[in-house]
């Protein structure tokens, strides 16, 4: 039965949440809808931990609702399927991101970009179509619409593919809305987090050169040899930004702290795209000097929609893109939120759900 | 002879320029080069002032090296075309704009985008090829090189074209480029001034809805009774934006002023384009959450190219479209200047400088 005087819905499920913005997780019994005709149940194997879990455990964004159940990078295998399900299987390895439903029917729906529509129903944190509270990955069982399932591909190692639900689409969307994807461009990533390290990858994968432009000097070694970007930037070092002004088609600023837009936009060529992914505190400011005198863009960017996504998890199938990740146990789920807000993981943790997750 | 210790060039020429940064106007007799083999000499017939002039004029950008002859948006006639002139002859009505040079090898220029070369030679206040100080129009005559020279057909009055050759190839240039010149899109036009007041047209002709958006109701009558827009909205007020909220194709912002873009972001549709023309003294505050939740763009855009100079200036002339201007004598200008700070123009004042400039 459901702890937390929830409507009680006919599935047992079991999690970690948190039950206030302390954002400390603990233990969670809680029960989810049975499988619909157009559902996919799968058991969860492994969930990645995202920058945003950790905002909406403590409430940063001020729209959370406890008990809340993080987790939008999920992947796991099929256990049953309803009767319109014609895309997965019993026993298919599948993926869940960031989003579990939308209107299907809007301008946004319509085109594809489910991610846009303004009645989206996010994984975890949301309202349901059943007036229920969605809740995350960190547990053992989903039940989704298979309308927002992808297949995982069987050469990705699954804990290797978690982070791409959700970072990678993030990074791949705008690579390829926004032209960026063609190849013998030259690209620069701002921030080598879990969004930044894998844009390094895609853009590589999509002939670009790269160019990792970040204020932490140290990370220059990873970033060229680990992850294959061609050059490396120090963001505070003004002569190294002179040296390359005007030298990029595209940068993805991953960044969510505030950090000036000047040096970036100076370091684009006519026409050039500044794609931000990250949503700082307060407004960035916005110089309008190198904007208009080389007509470039500033635009945004968020995840990406479903046919979109499985596309992006094919390429990187293809091209053998996977996240770098840390394998931790449920158990040490508070510890890595610790870290993750020190920015200390490379790059990102991944909870081994089948292995460590255990109703008690 | 020239007055003001300048290198003295072959051919006699006559304006008015400010000597320092008051600003103020007095006649001042200069020279001009030689027609060369490339060179279009035209008498001036009349120029537009822009409000860009004003701000060169007071060094409010810094960069004024006086005397300074403004004067970006002159039509006139060709009096004298050297020999490998081919697009000219005399007696031709001809425009010229915002700039008479480029390095015409540079990425910019082989893609037609004069205006953003790195070495573009502005028609005053620039370093010319000769190391002469570029004059403007606010004089009787100017050399110029033919690729920097358009036609202006017959069928436009000349002194209602003048404007169309700095405020039209503004807002026509980013219309065009940025997909929003397709029939049947909604397009807002921020600020009802010298550039707002023809984008209106321009967006019309291409068979937009427009709306006018402005922090001045009193302009609404004349928007939709003089210009055509087909809407207005007061920008202060909450309740009519509220109520066109993600209606927007795209937005030409021709504001200078600082002003919030929150609105102007909200007003876009998903992937809408927010184009900045204005540059406010002071970096404006780009909030990111609109951006990034509808995938939209902040993008800046500055004149526009030769042959697209060319293809505003027919379209217009197909389309009926010339400036709503106020005509003034020479002798006026500081006046026009002074109402101009306080935008009180309907909507570009036009110097008769055939009729009204005399050498003394």
């Amino acid at each position: 039965m459901a702890e937390s005087g929830e409507r009680e819905l006919p599935r047992k499920a079991f999690g970690w949440a948190a039950r206030d913005s302390s954002g400390i997780l603990s233990p969670f019994t809680f029960s989810r809808r049975a499988n619909g005709d157009n559902d996919v149940t799968l058991s969860i194997i492994f969930c990645g931990i995202c920058h945003s879990d950790l905002h909406a455990l403590k409430n940063e964004w001020t729209n959370s609702i406890y008990p809340i159940v993080p987790g939008h990078e999920i992947v796991g295998q099929v256990k049953e399927v309803g009767k319109n399900v014609t895309k997965f299987k019993v026993g298919d390895k599948v993926g869940v991101g960031c989003m579990v439903g939308s209107c299907r029917s809007c301008h946004s729906c319509n085109k594809g970009c489910e991610n846009y529509c303004p009645n989206i129903i996010f994984t975890y944190n949301s309202v349901d179509r059943d007036d229920t509270i969605t809740y995350g990955g960190y547990s053992d069982m989903v039940v989704v619409d298979q309308h927002f399932v992808v297949k995982v591909p069987d050469v990705i190692p699954l804990d290797r593919a978690a982070p791409l639900l959700c970072a990678g689409i993030t990074v791949y969307s705008p690579l390829r809305h926004y032209g960026l994807s063609e190849p013998g461009q030259h690209i620069g990533v701002v921030g080598l987090g879990g969004l930044g390290h894998v844009a390094v990858k895609f853009a590589k994968a999509f002939g670009a050169k790269v160019t990792v432009i970040s204020t932490s000097p140290n990370k220059k070694q990873d970033a060229i040899e680990k992850l294959g970007a061609d050059s490396f930037l120090v963001s505070r070092d003004p002569e190294q930004i002179m040296a390359a002004i005007g030298t990029m088609d595209g940068i993805i600023d991953t960044v969510s702290a505030m950090h000036p837009l000047l040096p970036l936009l100076a370091l684009l060529k006519l026409d050039g795209k500044l794609i931000m992914l990250g949503i700082p505190d307060k407004p960035l400011e916005l110089p309008l000097f190198p904007l208009i005198m080389g007509r470039k863009i500033v635009a945004g960017s968020c995840i990406g929609g479903m046919q979109e996504t499985q596309e992006m998890i094919d390429f990187a199938a293809k091209h053998n893109i996977t996240a770098d990740i840390e394998v931790v146990p449920i158990d040490y789920v508070n510890n890595a939120m610790e870290r993750l807000a020190k920015a200390d993981v490379q790059y990102r943790f991944v909870i081994d759900i089948a292995n460590t997750l255990k109703a008690t």
